[in-house]
């Protein structure tokens, strides 16, 4: 069995931890299973170094920022072979070069394009762990790439993928993926299974466990994904196309508390407005959300939508640069809003569970501002103050009790 | 004018001097030159990077120490080529594998075999300053190896010899090379030049400017080098292949105090003996310098000979663990000793300087104790606590005062 395994910097960030992810990697190689560990850079050492470019340089060339984070990885994997060697088990690192992870060339977001997979093959057959650097790549001009904070997740789909891994294994600081964010709902349940399509939504929701990026990529690639604790011992979250064990209505509950809203009143009510509007935005990498429309006095018309409260600023800034081809009546932004989220693969046949959240929500007395839907799931924007009560109530409504 | 400048790990230990460095290299630049900089890792990065693998393991594979080492000079260029950015100039740093260094297999301590141009000529032609990393190179494997310390010397001399340089400039914390040690030798004077064999004899007797490895590339490659200061402005030393303002015949006076003694006393005078000790010494890697044997009472001899002090305590126990096939009476090892040399081109067609030399140390009433020579250098061996003494004398009698 070939098995890739992932792990974080807070996993790596001291001798201690680093020699405790060693030896899980041991155990699974002593099964005779083939190993493939990625690793990200050590505990703070990313910040470090963006701390030293920014002393140098407020404005540094992403194609040498590039070249400085990469370095965080390379410790890494070195020190890690170096444990492992120390406890007696051959053991080999490599970085994006020598590994040859080809991706685009778009400096600090990169994608992958195609790994090769000869020299970790070649590493595997001389029985030894083989530990890759997370994170990095190199592109058509031999230039280090990064892909953007957390993407080692996505190292270790695509590294998985492309040697057809039996298994990816996430190891993270939660013990895998839940109905609710623990602290919030005392009640919430870990998740034996989930769909690679549940979790981008959980994801992107705001339930910081895995990476989007490598979310998309092993559901394209069809690699099983396990959501691991790197503390404990306990059995994770399966990520995969289709789950069995447990067939529930709603899978989880989540609340992103990084959202704004900003309303756009008193437009004149001509074609195109709105594509202008969200263009513009588009343009400055700014993703508008939920968005609703509606018809004013007077021939005028309001937009209204959600952008990360991170993007606030400089979604107003934009709009107040393109006021004369706006020509709105004003500008109105509110920052203490909330979504919150049901997401689950078993809503696609069942339209009750719009109702039942919305029959939640008023039993708990929060005000719906406004609705938005997929497939899988239903959010609606609320009062950021109401956004714990609402989950919990929502939680109570669809998760049963163990 | 195409040249390739170095700078060691204190002119780019922060932001300051690596402001400091990248200013000098714009001037350069804005002749009209070519520039290629080559750096070593900042201030005590490698220091801390050797604590790091120390911390992990006590003996770490070589291969990996140098994964990991090769990320300090990765780390210096990426932050200089921002700073060379921030002034305004374009700016890129490579390392061994963008470059494509190609050494030897030898971790820790590799040698080049080719450097490609191809890429740094290419960032050239678009008028870049071009930061290389030190120290580093890539084997046949694709794998990272490092030179051994002080290795970025090396680096500079072999690209300035691939890319055909009109000027190698190694940037020190002295200003260039002394007729002795001017801590010593209050009257000691820079030399405007040196031959690459003085250079090489002053190097490896204790005159700590240059990698003697980069030395012996230099005069391999006919590649002129230039020590100057990185703090100062003054004129440097040129070290080439011939010199021609001033034909002295006493380049230099030199102590090295890293020196030990070992008497091997009443050996059995049999053919090859003195072989089977030297062949056991140079296995484990143990230089050997001044031999001396004499012949002693009963048909016994003694051989005495010179090591490192810091070897001496090895050199001690080999002995020791092979007595039964050296089968000696006595071993004695005495620290105290220095190795006093004068070195000189001149002196290959001037019996005189010997002569001189033991005249100069017998008016200062110190004692030699062996004697060693080479076409170009005169070394003795005296009591430690004479070497200043000696220095000074010898400086006297052979360098003319400015």
């Amino acid at each position: 069995m070939l098995v890739v395994k992932k792990f974080g910097g807070s996993s790596v960030a001291n001798k201690e931890r680093i020699y405790n992810v060693v030896k899980r990697c041991i155990e699974d190689y002593e099964k005779g299973n083939d190993v493939v560990v990625v690793l990200s850079a050590m505990g703070d050492t990313t910040d470090e170094l963006l701390e030293k470019a920014a002393d140098i340089s407020g404005d540094a060339p992403k194609r040498e920022m590039d070249m400085l984070l990469a370095t965080g990885e390379q410790i890494s994997v070195s020190l890690a072979a170096m444990a492992c060697d120390a406890l007696g088990v051959p053991a080999i690192s490599l970085n994006a070069f020598q590994v040859a992870m080809h991706t685009t060339s778009t400096y600090g977001n990169a994608r992958f394009k195609r790994i090769d997979t000869e020299r970790i093959r070649h590493e595997l057959d001389a029985r030894k762990i083989v530990f890759v650097t997370g994170f990095q790549g190199i592109n058509k001009y031999d230039d280090v790439t990064t892909l953007g904070r957390g993407g080692s997740d996505t190292t270790a789909v695509a590294i998985a993928a492309s040697l057809h891994a039996d298994a990816c294994e996430i190891y993270t600081d939660v013990d895998g993926v839940y109905t609710a964010d623990p602290r919030v709902v005392s009640k919430a349940r870990k998740l034996k299974e989930i769909t690679y399509d549940e979790m981008l939504e959980m994801a992107s929701l705001g339930a910081k466990v895995l990476h989007n990026r490598s979310v998309e990529l092993a559901k394209k690639y069809g690699v099983s994904l396990v959501v691991l604790s790197s503390l404990e011992r306990a059995e994770g979250t399966v990520v995969k196309e289709v789950t069995k064990v447990e067939q529930m209505l709603v899978s989880g509950v989540t609340a992103d508390k990084n959202t704004a809203r900003i309303a756009i009143i008193g437009l004149n009510d001509e074609p195109g407005i709105a594509f202008k509007i969200f263009n513009l935005l588009a343009r400055k990498g700014i993703n508008v959300d939920i968005i609703l429309q509606s018809i004013g006095r007077d021939n005028k018309k309001d937009i209204s939508f959600t952008v990360a409260q991170t993007d606030l600023k400089d979604t107003l800034k934009i709009l107040e640069e393109n006021s004369n081809v706006i020509n709105a009546e004003k500008v109105a932004a509110d920052e203490h809003v909330a979504k919150v989220s049901v997401i689950g693969a078993g809503m696609q046949t069942n339209a009750g569970v719009a109702a039942g959240m919305f029959e939640a929500l008023y039993n708990v007395g929060v005000n719906i501002r406004m609705i938005s839907t997929s497939d899988i799931r239903i959010t609606v924007l609320i009062n950021e103050e109401d956004a714990d009560k609402a989950v919990r109530a929502v939680h109570d409504k669809f998760i049963p009790e163990d």
